[in-house]
This record gives C-alpha cells, structure tokens and sequence, in this order.
C-alpha cells in the first residue's frame, strides 16, 4: 500500500498545484490558493483515489472529485480558525490572520462553490450523485462544527453527544471521500454504502485516537505538547467520560481541575485522576469498538479480498500512529 | 402582469413559508428560517417563475429554482451584513447582531448548501444545467463583493470598474434568476442567452437608479434618509463620474466635501456641485444606456409578443419607481 498511497499523494499534491484561480480580485482568489498551498495530508482526496482504484477504476478519473473534497475541507478550515480565532494552522498564519475576516469569510465561500464546480465535470447522472452527496455530507459537517461551538458553552455532554458531533464534524467527509471514488467508478449501491460506513467509523476511531494521543503519546515521537486539551479545557471524550463515570468526589475534583490554569501540574493532575476512573482503557474500548465495525464493513464489502487490501492497509497505517 | 406578478409572489411567499430546515443544532437552523422569514421583495424567485411561464411551461415547475435563487440571495445577506458591520436588514436584527459572528457564517454556509440542495431536486440534466449556471453567478456574486470591499479603501475608482461591480455584485443574479426558468422550460439556447443578458442590464440600471434615487428622490416619497450616499462617503456612479469630470478646483472641492462630517449641509453641497457637472443627467444617460439595451435583449428574443409583455411590464415597473 505505501507505494500505493504514495502514488496517490503524488498525483493530488500535482493536482493541487495545478488548481488555478483568476487573476482578479486578487483580494478574493490569493487567500484560496495560499490555504491551498499551505499542505496538509491530503488524506480525503486520497481516500477518493483509492477508493475508484479499488472498485476497478482508472483512479485519474476520480481527480476532480477529490479536489472537490480537498477544496470543501480547506472551505471549512479557513471559516472554522474565523470562529475559532487560531492563528495558526499548519505552521502558518490562518486566512483571517494574514489578511482579515471579512477577506475569509468571502474566500471561503468562494471556496465551495469552486468544490460545486469540480464536481460538475462529470456526466449529468454522476454528477448528480456526487453533489447529493456532497450536499448532505455538507451540512453535516456544518451540523457537527455548530455542536462543537455549542458544547464550548455547555456544562453538560453526554458521551451519545460528542460522538455525534466528531461523527458529523470530522467522520463523515471521509466516508463521503470513499463513496465518491465508489461512485465515479460504478460500485453497487451495497458496496458504497459499506465504503461510506467504514469510512465514518474509521473516522470515529480515528478521532477518539487523537483524543486518547493528546494525553498519553509518548512526548518523544508526539510533535505537540502533551496535554494540550486538558491545557485548554477541551470537552474531549477523556473528561466527559470521566464526568460520567465519576463518583460525586471525583466530580468535584475534575470540576476544581478544570478551574486551575494551565500548567504540567494540572496535566500531571487530570493523568492521576483520570488512571483512577480507567478513562485511557475505556476510551482504548470505544476507539476499538469502531475500530471493529470499521473492519466488518470491509469484511462486508463484495470485491476481492486483493482490492480490499489497501483499506484494511490504510486503516492499520491510521491506527498505529504514535502522533 | 400586476396580477400575474401577484400570483408569483403569492406562491414564493407560500413556498418560502413552507420551507423546513431540521431541528437541531436549533444555533444552526433558527437564523436560517429567521432570516427567510424577514421578507423582502422576493424579485428574484418572481422573475425564475416568470421565465417558465413566459416560454411555455407551468410556473410551479419552477418553484425549487425559484426558491434556490431566494436562499442564495440571503446567504449573501447573511455574510454581506457580517462584513458591512450592519446592525439591521429589513428593520429586524441582522444574524450577526441577533445571534453571533460564529453563527452568522456557518448559518450563512448551510444556507448556500440548502441552495444546491433545491436545484438538485431536477432530472439529472436539467440540475446539470441549472448548478453550472449558478455556480458561475455565486463566483461572480462573490468577487462583485470582493470588489465592492477594495473599493472603500481605494481613492481612485473608474467608472468602468464601478460597472463592473455592480453587474457582478446584482446583476447577474437577476439574470441568472431568468434564465433558470428559461431552462425549466426548454428554452432555446439563443432565448436563454437574451433572457439572461436582459436580466444583466436591466439589474445595472436598476442599481444606477438606486444611486440617482439615494440623492434626487422626492423625499415626500422615498422612504429613507436622502443623501444616504453621500453622508457615508460610499462610492456611487454619483461621486465617480463627479470626480472623473471635475476641473482640477471642482476635484479639490470633491474631496473637501467628502473629508466633511455627515450632515444635511453636505448634501446641499454635493447636489449643487454635482448640479454644475450634470452629474444627474449623465447618471440618467448611462441608466437608459442599459436600459436601452436591456429593451433590445428583449425586442431579439424568440417567442411572441405576449408572452413578452410581462418582461416589458416588469422593466417598466421596476424603472418608474420613486423610491
């Protein structure tokens, strides 16, 4: 597969640089193309190359489609740091930082409607079942970020909750990466709904492992300081599990923690806290719970166990990472 | 047409009102419905229903169309009123007033999103033609925004770029709300092309007009402030044509004015400036320039005589207000 997904990673990386706005108003189209440039694992727009190569496709075919995905999630990223006020994304300054709100929120749009475009070059028929789904993953994500704001607020998540917002938030547009590969090339309508499916419960499991890396990766392979959402007081599944699971005490110690201000001390706290109620083994459980419906999916998928082989790769390669 | 133009209305308001965004994330979906539900003259769906009807095909065919441009139109109200600072749209609370910046963008997203929605609701190339058409005008909308904003930090604004502006920033919308219904209902690709372009010009001289009314309407009867335009220094056709004909003391004085703080002496001011550029009567040239040509659009136009008078009508209508 490594030479696989480096073939894909290849091909959009190309695809990307070749992604050419108008000249004018620079003011609107230089955002775009510097959010574009600024890198990124590419990760959707592989899945939709993998995906039409793996159902019998020349994966080519399936370039614009995953630009179009490239192009939504950079749409979402450049109006997400707006809300979210981050200055930085990978490295660099976000939109709005280097030139201004305003300048965002209007690149950003323009943005989507340039991923509408891309998936209108395909015939009338596939082009109409992208964008259908493409609309419905849309609003979804949009759906999943409003939760996300929401919950800041909230004293209050249940666990059903957050896993619905990281599903809407982050999961679903992988699955929507994969089924469009499956689309462009003719998968029945039985196969790209297991595509989809494992590719939001890859996503799930994906992000409850981002949760999980944040406080017990091991620093030295971790590129970012540990415990960074507990520095932060993010509702991360770890606290609300804990919240949940917690003894009236306990409820009361994780309520006085997330008072402290940020220091080592009140990750080595949350650590200590957190080893009492086993949240580490249970969010280890959950992750692993989708994990293995991620895996029936794909044991679920009608093609051959040879083209099904990249994904069960993929999915290993994105659940043994150490950052 | 009145009664004609009361039928379409009568059905947009009703299908506007019939219109269900899900329940939650409530934070999402409530400004959405509540910006639809703050009215507005509903020009653009009327003239995709329009269309229809006027080559041929019943009107309600039309009504997903219809709606599409409608929401489109408040999603660039939503977003516009963010980056204009304005605190109120149609005498209501604007979003971002009512709720927050956050929830004014992502509202303003899932919005456009609901737009591609509707006009995916055709057979497969018929939505083709419609989204390739409205992706083009959403592009064009966005950079006539983008335009719209340099130009308040520019001193220099010629009158074609001002032109420019305008047709992006309105103009092709209208046109664009017309020549969807001419798709609707099979129109000829040489009456999709006038249908459209009538749009266009009679959208730039409506817009010319709405700068000449902002200064000479009869204040008995315009229902704003006159000389709005004037008092917040915005670049109207009024002041560019000014400054491009002034003498070099007429130039000094141009700009002596606008440095002065906002009040009805400034008004005076400009209008007796303006007065010895005739600048009132080229504004009014350049109106029945488009006008003019907007009536030529109409006179090439392939189907009969009356089933163009409601166009005519309409262009009527539409350049004999007072406010």
């Amino acid at each position: 597969m490594e030479s696989n997904l480096q073939k894909y990673l290849q091909f959009i990386e190309d695809s990307v640089k070749a992604v050419r706005f108008p000249e004018k108003p620079a003011s609107l189209y230089e955002p775009m193309s510097y959010i574009l440039r600024l890198g990124g694992k590419r990760m959707r727009p592989v899945l939709t190359l993998m995906a039409c190569d793996a159902f019998g496709s020349d994966y080519k075919n399936a370039q614009n489609a995953a630009l179009a995905v490239e192009l939504f999630h950079n749409f979402s990223l450049i109006h997400d740091d707006i809300m979210d006020k981050a200055p930085l994304r990978r490295g660099e300054q976000t939109v709005h930082t280097r030139w201004n709100e305003n300048t965002a929120i209007l690149s950003g749009d323009a943005l989507l409607i340039e991923a509408y475009k891309l998936l209108l070059t395909y015939d009338a028929g596939k082009s109409q079942s992208l964008i259908k789904l493409f609309n419905t993953t849309a609003t979804e994500v949009c759906e999943g970020q409003q939760y996300d704001m929401d919950f800041e607020s909230r004293t209050v998540v249940s666990i059903p909750e957050y896993l619905d917002m990281i599903r809407l938030k982050t999961a679903v547009l992988l699955g929507c990466s994969l089924q469009m590969g499956a689309i462009l090339s003719n998968a029945s309508a039985e196969n790209q709904t297991d595509i989809y499916h494992f590719g939001v419960n890859l996503g799930i499991a994906f992000q409850l492992q981002d949760d999980i890396l944040d406080l017990y990766a091991d620093q030295a392979k971790f590129g970012k300081q540990i415990g960074g959402d507990i520095r932060s007081n993010k509702k991360t599944y770890l606290v609300l599990k804990a919240f949940e699971d917690a003894t009236p005490d306990q409820h009361k110690a994780l309520s006085a923690l997330i008072q402290e201000k940020e220091s080592d001390q009140k990750v080595t706290n949350a650590v200590a806290l957190f080893a009492t109620l086993h949240i580490k083994e249970k969010a280890m459980a959950k992750m692993n719970e989708f994990y293995t419906t991620a895996m029936k999916n794909l044991a679920h998928l009608q093609i051959s166990e040879e083209h099904k082989k990249p994904f069960y790769e993929l999915a290993s390669f994105l659940m043994n990472r150490e950052n």
